[in-house]
């Protein structure tokens, strides 16, 4: 066992705390990743913050984790001691089951999330507000040479979150993509579909972030606070991914398709949310929802953000302003993304 | 002009009634038809009686129209006097839209309905409980030799409904697909998806149509009353399609489907539904309408009821019975279609 540093949640209600825990010695596929950056994302606050239901504490959050390999097991072979890496938002999946080659194991029973989960011997996952972590190396990503390593971190959830549905639904040159929310799945979900060469629309509450939006790579900015902005754009989207957690009328968005469109949803609304079915049958939209990716898929994110130069838009902060952080994350004060530098829990 | 001899909807509330109507004389591309059958699907209801609130009156309704061509226009190719064709639910489309050749004519506006909708001209189009209809060549289908003229009419709705979704979602050997409802619709996706070689199961609120159900094609039956029947076939099917136009529960249904499995809405109910995300995101699972199909999809489905053998379960009626077979279309009490006999009316 190595000892950790790291923060963690005690319980619901309480700020997060320095916390130390034990780190498993490496097994023989074992990756121990020193940490340098974790990215903060909304659901590490929700979890730690049992807002979900299903919290466990002690519970150090994170999956949007970037580090250098310290050491690798006897039977690693694709990563040695000094590469880039990075870790998601799950480090095993079932490896038994025969739908394994899908590489859709995001979706399959047996998946340990990289925190507020548990191994298949029992042990909880501990995640990213930490000095280091041990993963599986069929779990590690590399992180492409080019890309720095601090914007590269909310790649691991936010980029990964975007890139998965854009694929699937085919955006790219002549396709019409709108982005619901530009926040830190949001702007990801812009700079990706640009770069996948589709007509980018970012339909916001407000016009307040229209100049970052454009410059990121929308083509049009609207705002969803004028009601005009669902009539003048009726009809027409291929796609739409609504990375909004809020309970929005997605009825009204429907609209907004053609004939074969897609709503895709990446964030959870708490309550269900009323559809008519006028809003799918008479032109076969669909209202569907994407969760991550699998790992094929993220490296070939990661890969795809190297060739396009592409990482998120970042605000660097110490271990100890992660509380500060949250709650500027929940009243949307960001752009767009924190991560934190975890030489600050090193010192 | 000819006189048409039909029975129609004079007012939402009062019975439907014979009544007396002028056809348009045909017009070169046009085809007239001698109505032999004409099926009662529920929207005849819906509309009759204005349950949709955009109905005009007076209203022939019908929709699922077989007959004898009598006499064509001097440019009609396809079709000539003797032929067994039909109609299904709209006699005209947009023909300068870019996107015809998509073949999806009934999800682009400029769709003119066969009945309770208006020509280009602004007449107003009158359906299938008549004695004969004039339409135009490009919106006639040709009938399989080999089929009963009576029990192939509600192909032209009810089949066509079915067909489409079960094709665009590719039904096929391999699949597990649902069906929601054994009603006019359900029973006709049955003995499609069969032929087609999917793995079919019938979900129905009880089992008193199970044999029926397993007669028509279906590997298994099962009753939605039971809530066993819900975790028993939890991630069971790569495609449900809902027949039904009650306000149930969605997410018990979405819960129902693999990875990837969609739900298809061929019933529209009055009110929205509430969904969950959660129903969706965690398996990439789609919920999704259809609406009837293109003409080209539908004679490519006669004709591969044709191969197949496939036509409806009907039970024939005159036209005088038709306000007793509306109330007991109401009540569920047919199986599974009733088709009118036109010479009722010609006596």
């Amino acid at each position: 066992m190595a000892i950790a540093r790291g923060y963690a949640a005690t319980d619901a209600s309480k700020p997060l705390a320095p916390f130390t825990f034990e780190r498993r010695e490496p097994r023989d596929d074992d990756v121990v990743i020193d940490i340098k950056y974790c990215g903060v994302c909304h659901s590490d606050i929700h979890q730690a913050r049992d807002e979900w239901g299903n919290s466990t504490f002690p519970m150090v959050p994170g999956h949007e984790i970037v580090g250098i390999v310290r050491a690798v097991g006897s039977q690693v072979t694709r990563f040695k001691i000094g590469d880039r890496v990075g870790v998601g938002c799950f480090v095993d999946s079932c490896t038994t089951c025969a739908k394994r080659d899908l590489d859709l194991e995001q979706y399959l029973p047996g998946l340990v999330v990289t925190y507020n989960g548990v191994e298949a011997d029992g042990t909880p996952t501990q995640g990213g507000y930490s000095d280091h972590i041990v993963v599986k190396e069929g779990y590690v990503l590399s992180i492409p040479e080019n890309l720095p390593l601090d914007a590269a971190a909310p790649l691991l959830c936010a980029g990964i979150t975007l890139y998965s549905p854009l694929r699937h639904w085919k955006a790219g040159p002549g396709k019409k993509v709108a982005i619901v929310g530009l926040g830190g799945l949001g702007h990801m979900g812009v700079k990706l579909a640009h770069a996948m060469g589709a007509e980018v629309t970012v339909l916001s509450q407000t016009l307040s972030k229209k100049e970052d939006g454009l410059k990121l790579g929308a083509d049009h900015y609207y705002a969803t606070k004028d009601p005009e902005t669902f009539t003048k754009l009726a009809g027409s989207f291929d796609l739409i991914i609504c990375t909004v957690a809020a309970e929005i009328d997605w009825n009204a968005y429907l609209n907004l398709l053609k004939v074969d469109g897609e709503l895709v949803l990446v964030g959870i609304p708490e309550n269900p949310v009323p559809v008519h079915a006028f809003s799918l049958v008479p032109a076969r939209r669909s209202i569907s929802g994407s969760m991550i990716g699998s790992i094929k898929e993220t490296q070939e994110m990661l890969d795809f953000c190297g060739e396009h130069g592409i990482v998120s838009e970042i605000e660097t902060i110490r271990m100890e302003q992660i509380n500060e952080a949250y709650e500027r994350v929940v009243r949307s004060d960001v752009r767009y993304r924190f991560v934190i530098d975890m030489e600050s829990i090193k010192a």
